[in-house]
Protein backbone atom coordinates (compact mmCIF):
# COMPACT_ATOMS: atom_id res chain seq x y z
CA UNK A 1 0.00 0.00 0.00
CA UNK A 2 1.65 3.62 -1.08
CA UNK A 3 1.80 5.93 1.74
CA UNK A 4 1.88 9.52 1.18
CA UNK A 5 3.97 11.93 2.73
CA UNK A 6 2.95 12.06 6.46
CA UNK A 7 0.97 15.45 7.08
CA UNK A 8 3.70 17.81 8.98
CA UNK A 9 3.37 20.31 11.35
CA UNK A 10 3.29 23.82 9.13
CA UNK A 11 6.15 25.71 9.58
CA UNK A 12 4.79 29.56 10.15
CA UNK A 13 7.05 31.21 12.92
CA UNK A 14 4.30 32.60 16.16
CA UNK A 15 5.46 35.97 15.32
CA UNK A 16 3.82 35.78 11.27
CA UNK A 17 7.68 35.39 9.66
CA UNK A 18 8.65 32.16 8.50
CA UNK A 19 12.09 30.52 9.99
CA UNK A 20 14.13 28.88 7.60
CA UNK A 21 17.48 26.22 7.62
CA UNK A 22 20.29 27.63 4.96
CA UNK A 23 22.02 24.12 4.35
CA UNK A 24 24.71 24.17 1.59
CA UNK A 25 23.85 21.44 -1.60
CA UNK A 26 26.57 19.50 -0.36
CA UNK A 27 24.86 19.11 3.09
CA UNK A 28 21.09 18.64 1.61
CA UNK A 29 22.08 15.91 -0.83
CA UNK A 30 24.25 13.93 2.07
CA UNK A 31 21.02 14.42 4.33
CA UNK A 32 18.95 13.24 1.78
CA UNK A 33 20.82 10.05 0.58
CA UNK A 34 21.00 8.96 4.04
CA UNK A 35 17.04 9.36 4.46
CA UNK A 36 16.84 7.26 1.14
CA UNK A 37 18.33 4.34 2.95
CA UNK A 38 16.72 4.84 5.68
CA UNK A 39 13.47 4.83 3.58
CA UNK A 40 14.61 1.70 2.08
CA UNK A 41 15.35 -0.12 4.81
CA UNK A 42 12.04 0.74 6.68
CA UNK A 43 10.49 -0.75 3.30
CA UNK A 44 13.08 -3.71 4.07
CA UNK A 45 11.70 -4.24 7.01
CA UNK A 46 7.87 -4.66 6.21
CA UNK A 47 9.34 -7.18 3.47
CA UNK A 48 11.26 -9.30 6.20
CA UNK A 49 7.60 -9.09 8.58
CA UNK A 50 5.57 -9.88 5.73
CA UNK A 51 8.34 -13.48 4.54
CA UNK A 52 7.45 -14.19 8.64
CA UNK A 53 11.47 -14.08 9.06
CA UNK A 54 13.26 -14.79 12.56
CA UNK A 55 12.36 -11.91 14.81
CA UNK A 56 16.29 -11.38 15.63
CA UNK A 57 17.02 -10.79 12.60
CA UNK A 58 14.13 -8.03 11.81
CA UNK A 59 15.54 -6.36 15.31
CA UNK A 60 18.82 -6.30 13.97
CA UNK A 61 17.47 -4.21 11.04
CA UNK A 62 15.71 -1.92 13.07
CA UNK A 63 18.30 -0.87 15.37
CA UNK A 64 20.55 -0.05 12.52
CA UNK A 65 18.13 2.09 10.68
CA UNK A 66 18.13 3.60 14.94
CA UNK A 67 21.40 3.89 14.22
CA UNK A 68 21.30 5.72 10.63
CA UNK A 69 18.52 8.04 12.30
CA UNK A 70 20.69 9.22 15.42
CA UNK A 71 23.28 9.82 12.69
CA UNK A 72 20.69 12.56 10.56
CA UNK A 73 19.85 13.71 14.08
CA UNK A 74 22.93 14.58 15.18
CA UNK A 75 24.06 16.08 11.83
CA UNK A 76 21.16 18.48 11.46
CA UNK A 77 21.94 19.31 15.32
CA UNK A 78 25.35 20.36 14.66
CA UNK A 79 24.14 22.17 11.85
CA UNK A 80 21.62 23.90 13.68
CA UNK A 81 23.68 24.90 16.90
CA UNK A 82 26.58 26.12 14.32
CA UNK A 83 24.29 28.41 11.93
CA UNK A 84 20.40 29.39 13.53
CA UNK A 85 21.39 29.31 17.14
CA UNK A 86 24.54 31.06 17.09
CA UNK A 87 23.12 34.00 14.89
CA UNK A 88 20.03 34.38 16.94
CA UNK A 89 21.64 34.75 20.23
CA UNK A 90 23.61 37.16 18.16
CA UNK A 91 20.57 39.13 17.78
CA UNK A 92 20.18 39.09 21.51
CA UNK A 93 17.24 36.41 21.38
CA UNK A 94 17.77 33.87 23.26
CA UNK A 95 14.22 31.97 23.25
CA UNK A 96 16.21 29.56 21.05
CA UNK A 97 18.27 28.00 23.88
CA UNK A 98 14.98 27.14 25.42
CA UNK A 99 13.34 25.87 21.90
CA UNK A 100 16.47 23.62 21.76
CA UNK A 101 16.58 22.23 24.86
CA UNK A 102 12.93 21.04 24.45
CA UNK A 103 14.14 19.58 21.46
CA UNK A 104 17.39 18.20 22.88
CA UNK A 105 14.84 16.50 25.92
CA UNK A 106 13.00 14.75 23.85
CA UNK A 107 16.39 13.33 21.06
CA UNK A 108 17.88 12.31 24.62
CA UNK A 109 14.91 10.36 26.06
CA UNK B 1 15.16 8.94 -6.62
CA UNK B 2 12.90 5.89 -5.52
CA UNK B 3 14.89 3.53 -3.35
CA UNK B 4 14.83 -0.20 -4.39
CA UNK B 5 14.10 -2.19 -0.60
CA UNK B 6 17.64 -2.37 0.89
CA UNK B 7 19.71 -5.82 0.19
CA UNK B 8 18.88 -7.39 4.09
CA UNK B 9 20.68 -10.41 5.71
CA UNK B 10 19.86 -13.92 4.67
CA UNK B 11 17.97 -15.74 7.15
CA UNK B 12 20.00 -19.58 6.83
CA UNK B 13 20.09 -20.99 10.65
CA UNK B 14 23.63 -22.43 11.68
CA UNK B 15 22.58 -25.20 11.40
CA UNK B 16 20.58 -25.31 8.16
CA UNK B 17 17.26 -24.89 9.04
CA UNK B 18 15.65 -21.65 8.50
CA UNK B 19 13.99 -20.50 11.69
CA UNK B 20 10.43 -18.34 11.13
CA UNK B 21 8.89 -16.04 13.09
CA UNK B 22 4.83 -16.62 13.62
CA UNK B 23 2.52 -13.69 13.70
CA UNK B 24 -0.54 -13.79 14.22
CA UNK B 25 -2.20 -11.79 10.53
CA UNK B 26 -3.36 -9.72 13.48
CA UNK B 27 0.18 -8.51 14.44
CA UNK B 28 1.75 -8.50 11.25
CA UNK B 29 -1.11 -5.93 9.63
CA UNK B 30 -0.58 -3.94 12.75
CA UNK B 31 3.60 -3.67 12.41
CA UNK B 32 2.76 -3.08 8.94
CA UNK B 33 0.71 0.10 8.97
CA UNK B 34 3.22 1.26 12.18
CA UNK B 35 6.40 1.26 9.54
CA UNK B 36 3.87 2.66 7.05
CA UNK B 37 3.77 4.99 8.99
CA UNK B 38 6.66 5.81 9.83
CA UNK B 39 8.38 5.45 6.09
CA UNK B 40 5.42 8.33 5.36
CA UNK B 41 7.51 10.31 8.27
CA UNK B 42 10.82 9.43 6.99
CA UNK B 43 9.31 10.66 2.96
CA UNK B 44 8.27 13.75 5.02
CA UNK B 45 11.74 14.61 6.38
CA UNK B 46 13.19 14.46 3.63
CA UNK B 47 10.68 16.99 2.05
CA UNK B 48 11.32 19.34 4.48
CA UNK B 49 14.96 18.98 3.65
CA UNK B 50 14.69 19.90 0.61
CA UNK B 51 12.22 22.91 1.23
CA UNK B 52 14.73 24.18 3.63
CA UNK B 53 12.12 23.58 6.80
CA UNK B 54 14.00 24.96 9.85
CA UNK B 55 16.35 22.43 11.26
CA UNK B 56 14.06 22.61 14.80
CA UNK B 57 10.83 21.04 13.26
CA UNK B 58 13.15 18.96 11.59
CA UNK B 59 14.64 17.54 15.09
CA UNK B 60 11.27 16.91 16.38
CA UNK B 61 9.93 15.15 13.65
CA UNK B 62 13.22 13.25 13.74
CA UNK B 63 12.23 12.19 17.05
CA UNK B 64 8.88 11.08 16.61
CA UNK B 65 10.11 8.62 14.43
CA UNK B 66 12.67 7.58 16.89
CA UNK B 67 9.50 7.04 18.98
CA UNK B 68 7.35 4.94 16.43
CA UNK B 69 10.37 2.62 15.70
CA UNK B 70 11.39 2.26 19.35
CA UNK B 71 7.47 0.97 19.44
CA UNK B 72 8.05 -1.49 16.83
CA UNK B 73 11.06 -2.92 17.95
CA UNK B 74 9.35 -3.31 21.65
CA UNK B 75 6.73 -5.08 19.90
CA UNK B 76 8.66 -7.45 18.10
CA UNK B 77 10.83 -7.52 21.25
CA UNK B 78 7.83 -9.25 23.01
CA UNK B 79 6.13 -11.43 20.48
CA UNK B 80 10.04 -12.86 20.17
CA UNK B 81 10.47 -13.36 23.79
CA UNK B 82 6.97 -15.08 24.27
CA UNK B 83 7.51 -17.56 21.55
CA UNK B 84 10.41 -18.02 20.09
CA UNK B 85 12.54 -17.39 22.87
CA UNK B 86 10.20 -19.72 25.32
CA UNK B 87 10.21 -22.85 22.77
CA UNK B 88 13.90 -22.68 22.20
CA UNK B 89 14.39 -22.62 26.02
CA UNK B 90 11.94 -24.95 26.74
CA UNK B 91 13.66 -27.24 23.90
CA UNK B 92 17.25 -27.28 25.68
CA UNK B 93 18.44 -24.65 23.28
CA UNK B 94 19.96 -21.78 25.43
CA UNK B 95 22.17 -20.38 22.76
CA UNK B 96 19.10 -17.81 22.01
CA UNK B 97 19.58 -16.28 25.36
CA UNK B 98 22.57 -14.89 23.91
CA UNK B 99 21.69 -14.07 20.85
CA UNK B 100 19.16 -12.09 22.79
CA UNK B 101 21.67 -10.15 24.70
CA UNK B 102 23.54 -9.68 21.52
CA UNK B 103 20.31 -8.08 19.88
CA UNK B 104 19.21 -6.32 23.44
CA UNK B 105 22.74 -4.57 24.07
CA UNK B 106 22.36 -2.83 20.25
CA UNK B 107 18.97 -1.95 21.12
CA UNK B 108 19.82 -0.26 24.50
CA UNK B 109 22.93 1.62 23.13
CA UNK C 1 26.44 15.14 55.11
CA UNK C 2 26.34 11.32 55.14
CA UNK C 3 23.62 9.66 53.46
CA UNK C 4 21.79 6.35 54.61
CA UNK C 5 21.75 3.63 52.48
CA UNK C 6 17.95 4.23 50.38
CA UNK C 7 14.80 2.67 51.68
CA UNK C 8 14.74 -0.16 48.72
CA UNK C 9 11.79 -2.77 47.79
CA UNK C 10 11.11 -5.59 50.13
CA UNK C 11 11.80 -8.74 47.94
CA UNK C 12 8.93 -11.27 49.39
CA UNK C 13 8.01 -12.93 46.22
CA UNK C 14 3.88 -12.75 46.08
CA UNK C 15 4.02 -16.27 46.51
CA UNK C 16 6.09 -15.86 50.25
CA UNK C 17 8.91 -17.49 48.98
CA UNK C 18 11.93 -15.36 48.56
CA UNK C 19 13.78 -15.35 45.01
CA UNK C 20 17.51 -14.91 45.59
CA UNK C 21 20.17 -14.58 42.73
CA UNK C 22 22.98 -16.70 43.12
CA UNK C 23 26.27 -14.89 41.45
CA UNK C 24 29.58 -16.25 41.95
CA UNK C 25 31.63 -14.92 44.91
CA UNK C 26 34.12 -13.49 41.25
CA UNK C 27 31.40 -11.94 40.05
CA UNK C 28 29.76 -9.67 43.29
CA UNK C 29 33.23 -8.88 43.83
CA UNK C 30 33.43 -6.96 40.40
CA UNK C 31 30.24 -6.20 40.90
CA UNK C 32 30.91 -4.19 43.86
CA UNK C 33 34.03 -2.50 42.69
CA UNK C 34 32.38 -1.15 39.89
CA UNK C 35 29.62 0.69 42.28
CA UNK C 36 32.39 1.71 44.67
CA UNK C 37 33.77 3.40 41.88
CA UNK C 38 30.71 4.76 40.94
CA UNK C 39 30.05 5.84 44.30
CA UNK C 40 33.26 8.16 44.41
CA UNK C 41 32.64 9.19 41.15
CA UNK C 42 28.91 10.98 42.40
CA UNK C 43 30.78 12.05 45.69
CA UNK C 44 33.48 13.49 43.16
CA UNK C 45 30.54 15.34 40.90
CA UNK C 46 28.93 16.62 44.42
CA UNK C 47 32.92 18.07 45.08
CA UNK C 48 33.01 19.64 41.77
CA UNK C 49 29.69 21.94 41.90
CA UNK C 50 30.19 22.76 45.86
CA UNK C 51 33.78 24.36 43.86
CA UNK C 52 32.06 25.68 40.58
CA UNK C 53 33.82 23.84 38.85
CA UNK C 54 32.67 24.47 34.99
CA UNK C 55 29.70 22.43 34.18
CA UNK C 56 30.82 21.49 30.56
CA UNK C 57 33.70 19.35 32.91
CA UNK C 58 30.86 17.79 35.26
CA UNK C 59 28.72 16.38 32.41
CA UNK C 60 31.50 15.01 31.16
CA UNK C 61 32.14 12.44 34.88
CA UNK C 62 28.17 12.46 34.65
CA UNK C 63 28.06 10.98 31.18
CA UNK C 64 30.92 8.39 32.25
CA UNK C 65 29.09 7.39 35.38
CA UNK C 66 26.02 6.62 33.06
CA UNK C 67 27.90 4.42 31.01
CA UNK C 68 29.53 2.70 33.85
CA UNK C 69 25.75 2.16 35.25
CA UNK C 70 24.84 0.76 32.16
CA UNK C 71 27.97 -1.41 32.56
CA UNK C 72 26.54 -2.86 35.61
CA UNK C 73 23.34 -3.12 34.33
CA UNK C 74 23.94 -4.81 31.32
CA UNK C 75 25.89 -7.57 33.18
CA UNK C 76 23.57 -8.18 36.03
CA UNK C 77 20.91 -7.98 33.07
CA UNK C 78 23.14 -11.29 30.85
CA UNK C 79 23.49 -13.36 34.60
CA UNK C 80 20.31 -13.08 35.43
CA UNK C 81 19.09 -14.30 32.34
CA UNK C 82 21.59 -17.36 31.91
CA UNK C 83 20.64 -18.54 35.06
CA UNK C 84 16.64 -17.41 37.05
CA UNK C 85 15.22 -16.77 33.40
CA UNK C 86 16.09 -20.16 31.40
CA UNK C 87 15.66 -21.91 34.60
CA UNK C 88 12.18 -20.60 35.43
CA UNK C 89 11.22 -21.24 31.92
CA UNK C 90 12.78 -24.91 32.08
CA UNK C 91 10.18 -24.98 35.35
CA UNK C 92 7.49 -23.76 33.38
CA UNK C 93 7.31 -20.49 35.04
CA UNK C 94 7.18 -18.24 31.87
CA UNK C 95 6.04 -15.33 33.65
CA UNK C 96 9.46 -14.69 34.35
CA UNK C 97 9.31 -13.27 30.66
CA UNK C 98 6.73 -10.44 31.45
CA UNK C 99 8.94 -9.13 34.28
CA UNK C 100 11.81 -9.17 32.22
CA UNK C 101 10.09 -6.99 29.36
CA UNK C 102 8.68 -4.78 32.01
CA UNK C 103 12.37 -4.47 33.50
CA UNK C 104 13.72 -4.06 29.57
CA UNK C 105 11.59 -1.40 28.79
CA UNK C 106 13.01 1.01 32.03
CA UNK C 107 15.95 0.84 30.93
CA UNK C 108 15.50 0.96 27.39
CA UNK C 109 13.81 3.94 28.25
CA UNK D 1 34.81 -0.18 52.03
CA UNK D 2 34.91 3.49 51.95
CA UNK D 3 35.77 4.94 48.30
CA UNK D 4 37.86 8.22 48.50
CA UNK D 5 36.49 10.74 45.63
CA UNK D 6 37.20 9.52 42.38
CA UNK D 7 40.69 11.64 40.73
CA UNK D 8 38.52 14.04 38.13
CA UNK D 9 40.05 16.23 35.25
CA UNK D 10 41.87 19.09 35.91
CA UNK D 11 39.72 22.26 34.91
CA UNK D 12 42.24 24.88 33.87
CA UNK D 13 40.99 26.13 30.96
CA UNK D 14 43.31 25.94 27.23
CA UNK D 15 43.79 29.66 27.99
CA UNK D 16 45.36 29.74 31.15
CA UNK D 17 42.15 31.52 32.81
CA UNK D 18 40.08 28.98 35.32
CA UNK D 19 36.70 28.52 33.73
CA UNK D 20 33.89 28.67 36.42
CA UNK D 21 30.12 27.86 36.81
CA UNK D 22 27.97 30.42 38.53
CA UNK D 23 25.12 28.34 40.15
CA UNK D 24 22.71 30.06 42.69
CA UNK D 25 22.57 28.16 46.16
CA UNK D 26 19.48 27.08 45.60
CA UNK D 27 20.97 25.34 42.26
CA UNK D 28 23.83 24.27 44.48
CA UNK D 29 21.79 22.77 47.44
CA UNK D 30 19.19 21.26 44.93
CA UNK D 31 21.67 19.32 42.84
CA UNK D 32 23.66 18.29 45.92
CA UNK D 33 20.07 16.72 47.66
CA UNK D 34 19.88 14.49 44.48
CA UNK D 35 23.52 13.53 44.04
CA UNK D 36 23.12 12.58 48.07
CA UNK D 37 19.85 10.59 47.34
CA UNK D 38 22.05 8.88 44.24
CA UNK D 39 24.69 8.00 46.24
CA UNK D 40 22.23 6.44 48.99
CA UNK D 41 20.50 4.30 46.41
CA UNK D 42 24.16 3.63 44.79
CA UNK D 43 25.46 2.16 48.30
CA UNK D 44 21.77 0.47 48.39
CA UNK D 45 22.55 -1.62 44.89
CA UNK D 46 25.63 -2.56 46.85
CA UNK D 47 24.36 -3.96 49.21
CA UNK D 48 21.39 -5.93 47.79
CA UNK D 49 24.22 -7.45 45.69
CA UNK D 50 26.17 -8.65 49.18
CA UNK D 51 22.20 -10.11 50.38
CA UNK D 52 22.07 -12.05 46.82
CA UNK D 53 18.96 -9.90 46.19
CA UNK D 54 17.01 -11.45 43.33
CA UNK D 55 18.41 -9.69 40.19
CA UNK D 56 15.09 -8.30 38.76
CA UNK D 57 15.15 -5.79 41.80
CA UNK D 58 18.37 -4.79 41.39
CA UNK D 59 17.82 -3.91 37.95
CA UNK D 60 15.23 -1.58 38.56
CA UNK D 61 17.12 0.57 40.93
CA UNK D 62 19.58 0.74 38.55
CA UNK D 63 16.97 1.92 36.31
CA UNK D 64 15.73 4.34 38.66
CA UNK D 65 19.19 5.71 39.84
CA UNK D 66 19.78 6.51 35.90
CA UNK D 67 16.65 8.17 35.33
CA UNK D 68 17.76 10.47 38.88
CA UNK D 69 21.01 11.02 36.98
CA UNK D 70 19.36 12.08 33.74
CA UNK D 71 17.60 14.64 36.02
CA UNK D 72 20.75 15.88 37.51
CA UNK D 73 22.73 16.04 33.88
CA UNK D 74 19.85 17.84 32.03
CA UNK D 75 18.94 20.60 35.18
CA UNK D 76 23.08 21.11 34.21
CA UNK D 77 23.16 21.22 30.55
CA UNK D 78 20.35 23.73 30.98
CA UNK D 79 21.81 25.91 33.51
CA UNK D 80 25.22 25.84 31.87
CA UNK D 81 22.95 27.03 28.30
CA UNK D 82 21.45 29.50 29.93
CA UNK D 83 24.50 31.08 31.42
CA UNK D 84 27.94 30.17 29.98
CA UNK D 85 26.90 29.08 26.44
CA UNK D 86 24.81 32.58 26.01
CA UNK D 87 27.63 34.31 27.37
CA UNK D 88 30.39 33.05 25.08
CA UNK D 89 28.66 33.15 21.88
CA UNK D 90 27.74 36.62 23.00
CA UNK D 91 30.99 37.17 23.27
CA UNK D 92 31.90 36.30 20.15
CA UNK D 93 33.48 32.84 21.69
CA UNK D 94 31.99 30.48 19.36
CA UNK D 95 34.01 28.02 20.15
CA UNK D 96 31.36 27.10 23.29
CA UNK D 97 29.21 25.41 20.07
CA UNK D 98 31.76 22.26 19.64
CA UNK D 99 32.45 21.98 23.34
CA UNK D 100 28.73 21.83 23.73
CA UNK D 101 28.16 19.48 20.65
CA UNK D 102 30.64 16.89 22.11
CA UNK D 103 29.37 16.82 25.49
CA UNK D 104 26.08 15.95 23.93
CA UNK D 105 26.85 13.00 21.90
CA UNK D 106 28.12 11.62 24.88
CA UNK D 107 25.22 12.39 26.89
CA UNK D 108 22.59 11.23 23.76
CA UNK D 109 25.01 8.16 23.41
Amino acid sequence: METDEQALPSVDGCCGDERKSHHTEKTKSNLISRLNRIEGQVRGIKGMIEKDVYCDDVLNVISSVQSALNGVGKMLLEHHMKSCVVERIQDGDTEVIQELLTTMNKLMK
